[in-house]
């Protein structure tokens, strides 16, 4: 399917080269706007703006919401003010607000020149709203109502109004200064049994709202549990002020899993998509970690070189190293990785942390006694026997296998319990995935490990 | 809020407790069904009953589909047949396929026995298609108009079909065979001009559709492209068979980021919430990845015995060997982890290895100056003139510098190519993140560091 779609944007790139431009719109205006949209990543200044004046101006504009900044920017660029004009009076005022945000100050400026006063009026409010709160990922353009309207003139004031809604099939029923008193489904209305019930008397009371202040990771999150389509966005006085809509609670969802994703492997998260990113950006989003986790490194140095005379004694220790620290981060990202998701999907909160620690604590001595055994078996068959490394005695074995076995045990501890205490704390969890755990229980499994050594060892 | 709800929930429990069942009955049915539905976690089997009882008819069916099957279950155990068979007559056909998977055959037995034979068969058919596909996440049930309907008639159609079908707000337009021919919204049907418009007058043509096999994931990649509020399902013969709707949709966008992140994690993925989880579940997901990568460490661990006299010699140089395998091992992590999210979201397919590659390349080349630089001088001002180790000398710093260096680009190139080359064997990217990138780059840069130390140190 992704296949087939690539060789049919081929198709088209190769009929805009070859300026067969009627052909070209004919397959144009059947495509779905995302798709045109996708057309024009790759493509230089010149071939954008001869693209985008083939389309007709209804899809011209749908697809000129789905492009990206870059291509945006070129466009409105190249515009008159007509054409901008064009492009703003059909779009919903979040989508507005969203290009406002992207654009740079000289595009911005014509933008607000060119759209009507109250549109004006109302991208400038979503954008005083903090950044990711539903206040800012907002619309203002919803359906209203009266409680005391009939059902027949509800549906007459949708039919009049509802062109331009981002959608018409929630309706919000408002009380005296605006207030949200309850809601109203287009299909409520269509399968009501008389056209003059009473809005009042059908619509729904016991209501779920956001402020516009609350944190658009909750506000995804109470679309996944309540599967609505939409949710109203309400001012401290409970006046009704947006609406924030499935599409964009879907868009969050997906940008804070990566966000956690990028936390979680030691980076700063990114708004641009990787193949839009520089090296340059990518370094300053990579470096700032990989210094910080470079430099808490030298403590496990400084544990080394105290044993170092240990391992000179018995150099055969040096080789196992790697394996208890690599197994001992594993074992603490793996509970650490578990932990963060759960807390970040509402599963986990910080009360349940003794449950938490029972729980990783039995599945680390499950883990610790099979690993120890494995380990002990692998050792004494492939170290000793195999490669017959006499140095390798029973007892060095057992030192190796208890350490991995309270490595383990350390790790899972480590792993979930940091990340609630940050949750506690009010920071990321994700923070505290598997480089940060890793950095701690290395330095925790070697002091284990001298100290197995120096008490079976005597080294 | 959360904490608010807490407080709520927890007077709900008090007042079950202390029996004042009619204070509660009037409480509950104010509440959302999937707020209902949580208070039901955490009861034994006499308080589910007892809680379950209180509600009215609708609401507890709508938050018996909100329930978690372990709930559920006790409850169908303790219903009559037709206590039963009112709560499965209020199921929309994918929830009652939903839990007809998750109950056990003597439950299930009892479930298909109360259905009407209508249901049953779609059930059935819904259970047929592959595990992860669209089919198995369809409903049946959406609303179909005819071409040659009017808008009028396609209204009273609505009005007298569409009670008891998930969404009302997208309509199908079939035609003979059931062959699928465009699609008109509530929204069109409502701002229609006339309402004797035929129905193939103003329906959209150009639809995007996915069949029966199509893999979930990519179902809901396309939900949050096209801002669908649902999604057609056809089978080969584009014979409209279901529509796929936008709130599963965003289960499987939530559920796939979990599992990748498990995976990621080196977990395999788990269908049962952390809580729900029992040690011994854990343990199992946890154990094979474990023992695989400590297994793997085995190699790093010959090349360290292979090296053993250099390290005798020179024993300062262990101290380093955390600091280069962590900082490897980071490196990897976050180029992996951001092209294997890249893969996931469908912004990079495998045509694009060679410019990943080069940017990754260029990304890596910076870091590396950047973190050997700040080593050199760490390691001159730390271990040489701050602790006074003779030993460290500025051979042995260019060394580790160097080895460092190395290890960075090694890390950034194996990170990003391994991810995309598993996509296009087909197998799951997220297989190759930072537990098996680090076990490889473990092993290289030890390899690089005894190198150096030969070439330079000449040990």
């Amino acid at each position: 399917m992704a296949e087939r779609f690539e060789l049919v944007e081929k198709a088209l790139m190769l009929m805009l080269e070859e300026k067969k431009y009627s052909t070209l719109r004919d397959i144009l205006i059947t495509m779905n706007p995302s798709d045109v949209a996708g057309l024009f990543s790759g493509l230089d200044e010149r071939q954008i703006a001869l693209l985008y004046r083939l389309l007709p101006k209804e899809l011209a504009a749908e697809t000129f919401v789905e492009m990206e900044p870059d291509a945006q920017k070129l466009l409105i660029q190249g515009f008159s003010d007509n054409e901008l004009k064009d492009v703003l009076d059909e779009l919903y005022v979040d989508d507005a607000a969203d290009l406002v945000e992207e654009m740079p100050a000289n595009v911005v400026k014509r933008i607000l020149q060119q759209v009507d006063p109250e549109m004006r009026s109302s991208i400038n409010q979503i954008l005083r709203y903090p950044e990711n709160s539903a206040g800012s990922i907002m619309t203002t353009e919803y359906v209203s109502l009266r409680p005391n309207m009939t059902v027949g003139e509800a549906i007459l004031r949708i039919r009049r109004q509802g062109v331009d809604k981002e959608t018409i099939y929630t309706c919000y029923v408002l009380g005296n200064d605006r207030t949200l008193v309850g809601l109203v489904t287009v299909k409520d209305l269509l399968l009501a049994e008389d056209d003059d019930d009473k809005i009042e008397d059908i619509m729904i009371t016991n209501l779920i709202s956001v402020t516009t202040r609350t944190d658009q990771e909750e506000v995804a999150q109470m679309f996944s549990k309540y599967n609505f389509l939409a949710l109203p966005v309400v001012d401290g006085e409970n006046r009704m002020v947006g609406i924030v809509t499935f599409d964009d609670a879907m868009d969050v969802m997906e940008d804070e899993a990566t966000e956690d994703m990028e936390i979680m492997a030691a980076m700063t998260p990114s708004e641009k998509t990787y193949l839009k990113s520089t090296p340059m950006d990518l370094f300053k989003h990579r470096i700032p970690w990989l210094l910080l986790l470079m430099v808490s490194a030298t403590f496990t140095g400084l544990i080394i070189s105290s044993f170092e005379n240990a391992l000179s004694m018995l150099p055969v220790l040096t080789a196992f190293i790697p394996m208890l620290m690599d197994t001992g981060g594993n074992c603490g990202s793996q509970s650490s990785v578990t932990v963060i998701r759960a807390l970040s999907l509402n599963e986990l909160k910080f009360g349940d942390l003794a449950k938490v620690v029972w729980k990783e604590i039995r599945t680390a001595v499950l883990c610790a006694l099979c690993l120890a055994a494995v380990c002990f078996l692998k050792i004494l068959l492939v170290d000793r026997l195999l490669m017959g490394n006499a140095n390798v005695s029973l007892l060095v074995d057992a030192a190796v296998c208890l350490t991995l076995a309270v490595t383990v045990l350390m790790a899972k501890v480590v792993g979930c319990t940091l990340p609630m205490v940050a949750k506690a704390m009010h920071l990321d969890p994700a923070v505290m995935a598997s480089p940060f755990i890793t950095t701690i229980v290395d330095a925790l499994s070697l002091l284990v490990y001298f100290m197995f050594a120096k008490t079976l060892l005597g080294v």
